[in-house]
Formats: structure tokens, sequence, C-alpha cells
């Protein structure tokens, strides 16, 4: 389905989707007293504080009155509702839909389709007339079949009790829970969003018109998209081409396989396409990949926390223990990465700073119970990072571990030490840095104590991969962008 | 280096390790006020209640005279100790060690030695000279470079403050960290240990002689290894093709990669081997192999949890929500696992059960929010299990969302419903089943709520799985080890 684009131009031909992300009259049709429905959104404005605050929401149901004490419109044409509405979110039955989104027409800027049961549910008939008053409308549609739009900034939630985290990256899943789940993982840590799109079908408001916007909007620094199908893909294509120079993408394609791509078209309802045909679009495109979920998460995790892209494949391992040396170092190599000899320099260094009994200073670096010395660490770090043949470092700290050390190294409190020791190396190299924390005890206080230190270090300015495997996975992605980026000329070499 | 079976054989002609695992009296050379070092071992041994309780403990140190309020010895060969000492622990500098060994002979039936600084740290005399009286002494070594042997049957422990996780895993790690981390991260998910063994640079006691004492012992039902090299590889094959009819083994190898191997010779000192090699082995002998810790740990779990084989590689995938279900699907299919369709009987019931909103029954199924209703979910999973095209099945279940599912379902404890369900159907079915939390909120609170689900699931018999990938690996290992013990013809087909 090609996009015709229809309204809301700005100069630059673009429609103005500030009004979608920033809406001040909000209304609701289908709410009822069933809080799955069109109330949850209800529920959710209101706990955010949207209104009264920050605008106004109208319910809308010809069969109640009064709901959760607030009056209930018969339509969003009663003429008690101002028009414009600059969002209606569509919460009724598949059918009843394109009744709805004709009243749209001239009374409404933009509508959320929350109801399924279209092309994706194998109703072809009802899916040809959705399509076709989406064309004869001024209202730009989201969906059908997505939960819609959510921005921290100007509380517009979509599910009740959930947390503002404000931040800089934006992002559009075609999966309503794959959009929840990237929100609600990545935000407890300290990674915010600014908007977030649910657009399930996208049969009218695009991939691609989204995206371009997200290019000009000066909070978005990042963006990252869970797709299924795209109608328009050289389009998508061709305006990608003009942001990753200057913000990254991050992608996760869902339907890689044949049962895969049977699996979307069920789901989202589109043709997905084959993925080499995504793969390469990527390539030519500068967007970084993602497999599947947890990859996707850690990706943007890294990018939103250390844009940092590294000069070549060599990454140096430093940990405490001589078992997890190896792992890593088999997991690394396997992925194609490069595990070089240090300068004799950085191997000096890291003799005279440690005792050599239970350690070793070849890469990958053993240190020891020495190492989690926060001064001594911090050092060891340095020289490594400081080494001419090391383009990316890749470290161990283990959290559960430093209440132990704390003891028997006589440090008051170590990992307060290291993190602040962490921050200052953070900032004063460039090359890329991952903190793996070797998951070593399963139980809650150790759970905690992650938790807490994976947020210290983001704020620090380190990502902090828990599942191993995803770090090589990761340099690779940071690789292929950067030499993307040289190849465009956008970064100099 | 061969090993030389030297003492303590059985009528079967194998080592009588039964006083190593439960030793009555200890004797730790080179206790010091250091609580790094033989101290630790004491603090372990107090802590478990290994002394007074279960045995006696012998402090030694020619240059201390009381330790912690306890009589410090001047040597194993003082007469106030009774002889023969069950397990020395040599916890001294490694110039010191073949002394003392020299005075274990004739008093000793076990020692470990803690120290390193061997072939792995390059000291190649001293490495001879150690193997020398190695050979010719009667006490049996366990070590060097190993933190020795833990059984919390017989409280015999090596950290201060462990829990005891008594169960049915006999486990051997050439790496201390790595026998760490699988003790600590199993263990507080109700996965418990019988004979644990810390072996190093393994220059005496062997592998192969320490499974097949595994093998005998009644209380080991499962047996896992992370080795990095070994001297007998064809001793130790022929060993466990022994024992893998009878008792899984699950074998994580170190130094897979060339660099990987160079770093296993700085660990453990060992020729680690190529490690096409050790994968024909483990294929020739029914050995399960996972490539790095993560997946180990996994495939322990379900097999410790669930050890049942799939009679084929067709999975049904019963999810809440499209997206996941398009990721577990690309997922397993890049695997080569199959992702079938149903019997029409299967999706009969499944249509019957579910209404068509925001639901999919085919394979992937997508229950949608309904799914989480723990009735109508446990007859979903029955429908798939009793499906002749299906020979595994993976579900999700986000433990998280329990909550608001019981309040917008109106069911009082939807997990504990959901837990006391499933525990039945694991029961009724033979076939592997895996649950994957898909971690929805990375916070505490949903920490606490998936770690609690997990240790229900797996008392209930399945195994949660909460990194996706590693769900696949699981799959094709359990259908290798099949395969092979239909070979074997160990099970009838």
């Amino acid at each position: 389905m090609e996009i015709a684009i229809k309204s809301f131009k700005t100069k630059h031909n673009k429609p103005d989707l500030h009004t979608l992300f920033y809406p001040k009259s909000i209304a609701i049709v289908g709410a009822s007293k069933n809080l799955i429905g069109g109330s949850k959104y209800y529920m959710a404005l209101k706990s955010s504080g949207f209104f009264p605050i920050e605008g106004n929401v109208y319910l809308i149901n010809p069969k109640i009155e009064k709901l959760f004490g607030e009056s209930v419109y018969p339509s969003i044409k009663d003429d008690r509702i101002p028009k414009p509405i600059d969002l209606v979110i569509i919460a009724v039955s598949a059918t009843t839909v394109p009744k709805i989104l004709d009243e749209c027409n001239k009374r409404a800027k933009f509508a959320v389709i929350y109801t399924s049961g279209f092309g994706e549910a194998g109703n072809e008939e009802l899916d040809r007339q959705l399509k076709a008053i989406i064309t004869q409308i001024d209202t730009r549609i989201i969906g059908p079949n997505g939960l819609g739009v959510l921005n921290p900034y100007s509380k517009l939630q979509i599910y009740p009790n959930w947390k503002e985290y404000k931040g800089n990256l934006s992002y559009i899943a075609q999966s309503g829970g794959t959009m929840a789940r990237l929100y609600l993982c990545l935000g407890p840590l300290g990674i915010g969003f600014h908007n977030v799109v649910s657009i399930g079908n996208a049969y009218d408001l695009s991939i691609t018109e989204l995206i371009s916007y997200f290019h000009d909007d000066p909070i978005t620094k990042t963006i990252a998209l869970y797709l299924e199908s795209i109608p328009n893909g050289r389009e998508f294509m061709k305006t990608a081409q003009k942001i990753t120079p200057e913000k990254p993408i991050i992608l996760w394609k869902g339907g890689q396989t044949n049962r895969g791509i049977r699996a979307t078209a069920s789901h989202t309802g589109g043709l997905a396409g084959s993925y080499d045909i995504w793969k390469a679009m990527c390539k030519q495109s500068g967007i970084m990949l993602a497999d599947h979920f947890e990859l996707f998460q850690d990706l943007v995790q890294t990018i939103v926390v250390r844009p940092r892209l590294p000069e070549g494949l060599n990454v140096a391992i430093l940990v405490a223990g001589g078992g997890i040396g190896v792992e890593f170092t088999d997991t690394f190599e396997k992925f194609g990465l490069i595990i070089p000899d240090f300068e004799p320099k950085t191997i000096q260094t890291l003799s005279s700073l440690f005792p050599s009994v239970n350690t070793n200073f070849k890469n990958p670096v053993d240190l020891g119970e020495w190492g989690y010395n926060p001064q001594l660490f911090e050092k060891a770090l340095k020289a490594v990072l400081e080494d001419s043949n090391i383009d990316v470092v890749v470290f161990v700290r283990e959290p559960e571990r430093f209440g132990i050390i704390s003891e028997l190294l006589n440090i008051p409190d170590a990992q307060k030490a290291t993190i602040e020791s962490l921050e200052k190396i953070a900032k004063d190299t460039q090359k890329p840095l991952f903190c793996n924390p070797s998951m070593n005890k399963d139980d809650e206080k150790s759970y905690k104590q992650r938790h807490e230190f994976q947020i210290a270090m983001i704020k620090a300015g380190i990502p902090v991969i828990n599942y191993m495997l995803n770090i090589p996975k990761i340099i690779l992605q940071l690789w292929n962008y950067r030499n993307y980026l040289v190849k465009q000329k956008s970064i100099q070499v």
C-alpha cells in the first residue's frame, strides 16, 4: 500500500506530528465499564496527570451518560466537545470503526485505532472498507491494531500507573507488547524515551513519516524500531539514509524465517518480505540490526549510554577468574573479534600494579581478587584502554562480590569507589567500553546489587550487558555502523 | 600425562572416593591470620557446622601456636593428630608444596592443593617436581590450582557462609570461579548438589575417576562438567559411554578457539586439544555440550528439573502477544526446529476456549490476555501437548503481569492457580516443556516475582529459561542425547 501524505504538511513537506505527541484534547470512543478497552486509556491519562493538568479528555459512548463520575458524550460530533480534537482513541468493535472514522473527518487531527480484527485476522472485506475510508478523510490514522502513542513529556500515557521515563529515545513498534517491553525494561535502568508509537498495521501514518519527524525533533537522539512489514521500503531506506549520519537507528525486524513471516501476517497483517532484503536495506542505509528482543534492548542501551564506535575489532578482556576469561575469549573469537596481544608497556604496567599470584596479564587479563581494589582496577583499565592494539574493552565486575571484597581488602565501600573511578575513565576515553556483571548468585539480594550497579554504571556512561553472548553481536553492529559512516564520509578517519 | 590409579581401589578396580566426600578429619596446612588463604577453609568448615558436629579440623602452621582460639600444629607429622587424616588442604607457597606432599604420604588419604603457580604459570621446573612427588606418594591429590571439594550432605564446605544446597547433581569444574558460579546460581533456585569438585590442573585424581565414582554413587543423578583439558581422552570417553545410558552428563568445554585454548593454558596449564575433537568425543559418548556458562547453567537446570527427551523437533509456542510469537518462531526456526501446524482438533479446542479477538490459534499461538486465566491456560496447554504433531512445548508466563491480570480477570491469585495447574500437567506428560518468563519490567519488584515464580515452577517440574535464545540450543542437545541413546539401544522407539 502506498502512503498518501494528506495533511498537516510543514514547509519541508512533512506532516506536523507535534500535535500527535503533544495533544491538548483527547476523545476516547468506546469508553465503558470494561477496564481492558477504551477506559484503560482514561485510567492511564488520569494516572499520568494528563488531565486536568495537561489537557482535556472526552469519553464517548452512546449507551452511557456517566462513567467514573465524568460526563459521557454520545459521539465526537457532540457540540459540547470543542473542535478540532487533537487525538481520538478508537476502541470499538471492528465493524463500527469505519463509521467512527467518518465522524473524525474535519473534526479530529489524529486518531489511534486500538481495535484489531482487520487484515491481520483475515477479515478482508472489512479491511478494504477501512483502507478506503482512511484515504477519504483528513484525519491521520495510527493503527489499526496498535496501542497508540506515548510521550512522558506531555503525559500522554497508554497504561495506568506507568512511570514517566523521560529521555531522548524515540521508538516505534508494530507490536504493542514489544513496545511496552522496551519501555518498561529500559526505563527503570535510567534510559528514557521521548515519542513512543505502537503503530500496529500502520495503514496510514507511516514508519517513514514518523522517523522523518524524529529526525527533525530536537529531543530525539536515537531511534529504535520493531517492524514486521513496511509498504514502501525504498522511501523508508532513503529517509533512513538521511537520518543515520546524525541519529542512530536500531531495528529489530520480526519475521526473519518463513514461519516467522507467516506469523507476522496474522499479527500485523503486512507482507513482511524476505529478511535478506531487509538486511541489505539496513546495510545500505546504516541501520543497526538486532535479531531478537534481548539483543535489541542491549543494543539500544549501548547506543543511548555510550554512543562510541570502535576503530577496529581488537578487544581487551579484563576479568577476575581464569574460567570466565576463557569463556569470553571463546565466544568473542567465534564472532570474528580479535583478542590481540598487548603492547609490552601494558603488561609492564599491569605487572607493576598486581602480584603474580592467581593473576594473568596477557589478554584475557585475570586480575584475581586484587583487581577488586578500585584504585588498582582504575589504573589497570586505563592502561588497557591506552594500549594502541586495543579498540574495545570488555570488563567484568560482579556487584554481589563487592561486600566480601570490601571486607577482605579493608575498603570502606568498594562498589561506590569503583563506580566513581569508572565514571571518570568513561568520560576520558573515546573507545567503546562494556561491563558484564557476570551473575554469581541467583538470589534476590544479588539481583538488587546488580540492578543498582547497572543503574549507576549507565549514569556513568558504561553500558552493562547481562548476557555475555550479546556483547560480540553489539560490537559487530557498532563496527558496521562505523564503516557505513566512513564510507558515507560522515566521519573522517 | 597418564593417570596411574594408585590406591583405595575397590573390587571394581576404582578408587574409593567416599572418604574424600565424607571426610571425618581435615588438616589445613597454611592456616594463618590472612583470611584469603587456608583460613578461608577453616571459616567455611566452621560456618557449615562441619566441626565440631561432623568432623575434626586441625590447623597447621609451624610459625603460629594459636589461631581463632584453636591449637595450631607445626606439621601434619605431629603426633597429637590422629592418623590417617582423611583430607589435607594445602594452602602454602608453591615451592613448599612438594615438602608438604612428602609429609602427607602414609598419613593422609587425600590432599587438595589450593596453591597455584605451577605449569599454568610457566614454572616448569617446579611443575616437574610436583608431578614427580605425586607419583611417589600414596595420598591421592586434588589440584593443584583448585578450590577442592564441597559436599552439602557431609557439611564439607569451601567458602564461609555458603548455603547447603543439597541435591542430586554432582559437578566437577577445572575453574574455581566457575565451580562457585553454578553452585550459587542454581542452588537458590532449588537445584541442589551432592559432590562438587574444583579440580584445577588435575595432576592426580582424574576427571575420569571422579565421574566413574559418580556413576556408582546412588545420590548422583546428573553429572555436570566444566573442563579445559584432559590427559587421557580415550579413557574418559569409554567411561562416559558407560555412564550416559544411566546418568546424563553435561559438559561445558573451555578453550574452543585458538585464543581460548591459549587462555586455558595459562589458567589450568593443560593442553586443551581442538574443540572439534571434543565435539566428536561427546557425540560418541552421549555427552551434552554447552558452549558457555549461561547455556551450561540452563541445560543443567533442564536436565535436573525435567529429564525428558523429545521424540522430534516439532515445537509448539504458546504466548500472549503477537510480537513475542514472531520472535520465538524466528529464533527457533533459525536453529532448525520446526513450528508445525496443529491437528484441526487442537485449533478447534483453542477456538472453543478463547474469544477470537486479539488471539491467534495457529502455531505460534497467541492467547492474548485471556490466556492468563489459569483454568483456560491449563486446557490450552493440555490440548497443545496432546497434539500428535507436537514434540516440545514452549510457553511464556510473565509473572509480573499476574497482579494486574488477577485484578482485570477477577481471579484471587492468578500466579498460585497457574502454578498449581501446571504442576499436574507437568507430571501427566512425557514431553519436554519449557517456560520463558519474558522479562517485561526490569525493576526489583518484577525480579522478585520472576524469581519466586521460577522456584515454584522448578518445583513443579518445569524448567524456566530466562534467556530465550538458550531454549532452541537446549532442545537440540536433548535431541542429540535421545538419538544417541536410541542408537545405543538404551531407549526403545
